[in-house]
């Protein structure tokens, strides 16, 4: 081993004294209705890694937190450089930061969005793919745990609050509205049942617009805006 | 100024160098009854600074993310480090990460808990105390902040969990009960109305036993086991 001056640290101790980075990741779904299918899928965007570690493998879009910046704009900023989507609705998810979830240590603040099928740009990169939540291939880094914890606070979260929203144009029909909802929990509703709940829980807004095509016309609702699309409480007013 | 070899940054270079760093902290409620009063109330433990920043102001039990550690095992190691508090139930609350929540960047992430008032150690420190929820002094940082959104969070999972027993007994009765959901939404509760709400949730079975004292025998009642105490979803299997 060439000896060197003290003050420049061996590897090994340069290694020991590597500190903990910050990361952000985004988790981002929209809703993709499949060629031959009549059903719709939760899909979500991730990026081919171009170097180690996990190299060709796919990962959330996120990167390194900026110390000037805070975390919110962190998500945003990776987020719009790796996949060129901007969503109106990001919120903080987890911090993620088991020991061995990558070779150095690394704390990940994981952000989740969702984002309207026609508000996802067109513009084509080999590099981004979208991916069906329910049949992901082995991802980078403990990713696939992550977006399994992101699949189970969606789920949750179109129990009690406006979130399917975020999946839908401003004005849709109660049967646009139960495939987001059959979407998101995997399962088949019962169309009387699903509009029975529906307009007993005050949140939609009936209009007077029609959607009209190949089926008999059906009436588009909106939500009642009085009620937030989903609570965040105290810190909605920290950006 | 002196000039000293390249290989030692200049102060200022050193600042702007300086990375980022990882805290963790715990925002851990119980109730406290005051002699003079017939309610009960939100407390938390602060812990006195003995250095700058904010040296003599009172912050959140926490310290620093060691590398080795996760950041569940970090929240309870500083937690009972600084008060000696061991609670049984520990969630991770949110990650706080503003630019300039701190003199140097530092991402903090909060850890939330309950615990039971007869598990409080009678230990005495004079740098911990308990103060009301309610009526906070000038903490150290954001740590205002931070404990507001806790008790948003808190008085949200009361509404839909059995949060509520990490404050309780395993036997307890309804007036304890409805005195634990009083002291965290800050209001008086009707005691019919009450009453007739919980029978109707299904989550209580009344017992056998009876606290007896002063007033009339009141039936004591447990929460049935077979839901869990708050749905941490597929996160509670990584410990």
């Amino acid at each position: 081993m060439t000896r060197t001056s003290t003050l420049i640290p061996a590897p090994t101790e340069a290694v020991a004294l590597e500190p903990t980075r910050v990361a952000v990741s985004t988790v981002i779904f929209t809703l993709r209705r499949l060629a031959d299918s009549d059903t719709a899928s939760v899909v979500l965007p991730l990026v081919r890694r171009t170097r180690d570690p996990h190299e060709d493998q796919w990962a959330l879009p996120g990167g390194w937190l900026d110390v000037a910046e805070g975390l919110d704009a962190a998500a945003s900023r990776t987020l719009a450089e790796t996949t060129g989507l901007a969503p109106s609705y990001l919120e903080q998810l987890y911090a993620f930061g088991a020991v061995d979830r990558s070779p150095t240590r690394v704390v990940s603040i994981v952000y989740w969005a969702l984002i309207r099928p026609d508000d996802i740009p067109d513009e084509s990169d080999e590099n981004v793919r979208w991916f069906d939540a329910a049949s992901l291939p082995q991802l980078a880094f403990d990713h696939n745990e992550i977006v399994g914890y992101a699949l189970w606070r969606l789920r949750n979260k179109v129990g009690y609050s406006r979130i399917a929203h975020g999946l839908l144009a401003d004005e849709f029909t109660l049967a646009e509205l139960r495939e987001v909802y059959e979407a998101v929990l995997g399962r088949r509703l019962d169309p009387a049942n699903f509009r029975r709940q529906v307009e007993n829980s005050g949140t939609l807004i009936p209009t007077d617009h029609f959607r009209t095509g190949s089926h008999r016309p059906a009436r588009l609702y909106r939500y009642n805006q009085d009620v937030e699309l989903a609570d965040r409480g105290p810190l909605d007013t920290r950006h």
